[in-house]
């Protein structure tokens, strides 16, 4: 099953988490993992506190910080994203989750968050399997 | 099935490879793989070496110079713990290990090890799941 | 099933999609999951574009420059390459991607790459599993 969003944002943190346990909850399965996959090379996937807003703020400021952009890189005479690319490849493009009683087993303070880094963008697609524990 | 266990420095490092191949023996799964998963915001799953135990000393202090603490998040003024957030972001609360022969098919010199990022805390919670190959 | 590869320089990024591919293919699962595992403790797998191959070289520099080397590691005493594992630990050392109609379901700007971050090095293991989604 996939999902599909838009951003509006050159950066930005989307949460899923209601549309991934949707999908859960479709699939019937009962135990087992959720892999969550993200195709594009300038977004990725990360779980984290979101109940304060400020978390995702503080997030991208540090990421930015860590890993530059703009910092002289080869591929921005080309298309200008090279630190979007990087930063994609640092955070990963996936995640994979426990489900329990078909549901996803996420700590009370995690959520499952789309991270834009070179948008805004339409038509981001996020591919969701679960699969069933024996 | 769940590891439960207790940390005692605000952030460390702790090998549970043991715990969790006893509990990919007892699924009894011969070939397949393993989802290692922490249920928590502020600590991560990693795989590296720790027979030379200096290189989670090394792990923490190159993490905390590329991203501080205390760098005038907002969050902080919450709850005193965005770079502990960020870090577990970036490193993510999971992992997945082939499983071979009824164990996992780690190479030598890696192990699977908590990162506490805002301890000490007791009950820190892993989900272990093994799913067979077809 | 595994890939094995040899590295010619102290750092560098390897494409393995197609032989990845080729272990999807030969596994006839049709829908599911693929994870991918390094057994290495100083080497990772990072899923990104190589298309232009300068998204490499950048991604290189931008990670030296977030993780140096040689910055006073105490394992640096013992083997002189805790740069190379602090990387692999943030990194991390695999990928689980999505498998549709017995392919991977990779975006079009995705390709799976190992990160060799302590080379030369021969035989580099890359441990492929791929599990049927019910």
């Amino acid at each position: 099953m996939k999902i599909t969003i838009n951003t509006s944002k050159k950066q930005e943190l989307i949460d899923i988490t209601d549309k991934v346990n949707d999908i859960v909850k479709k699939s019937k399965v009962k135990n087992g993992i959720c892999n969550i996959f993200i195709t594009h090379a300038t977004a990725a996937i990360i779980i984290n506190e979101n109940y304060d807003l400020n978390v995702c703020v503080d997030f991208l400021k540090a990421l930015n910080k860590a890993i530059p952009d703009n910092a002289g890189y080869l591929h921005d005479r080309v298309d200008g994203n090279a630190g979007a690319h990087i930063k994609a490849a640092v955070l990963g493009p996936s995640e994979s989750i426990p489900v329990e009683n078909g549901k996803l087993k996420l700590g009370t303070w995690q959520s499952i968050m789309v991270v834009e880094l070179d948008g805004p963008r339409s038509n981001r697609k996020v591919e969701v399997r679960v699969i069933k524990e024996n």
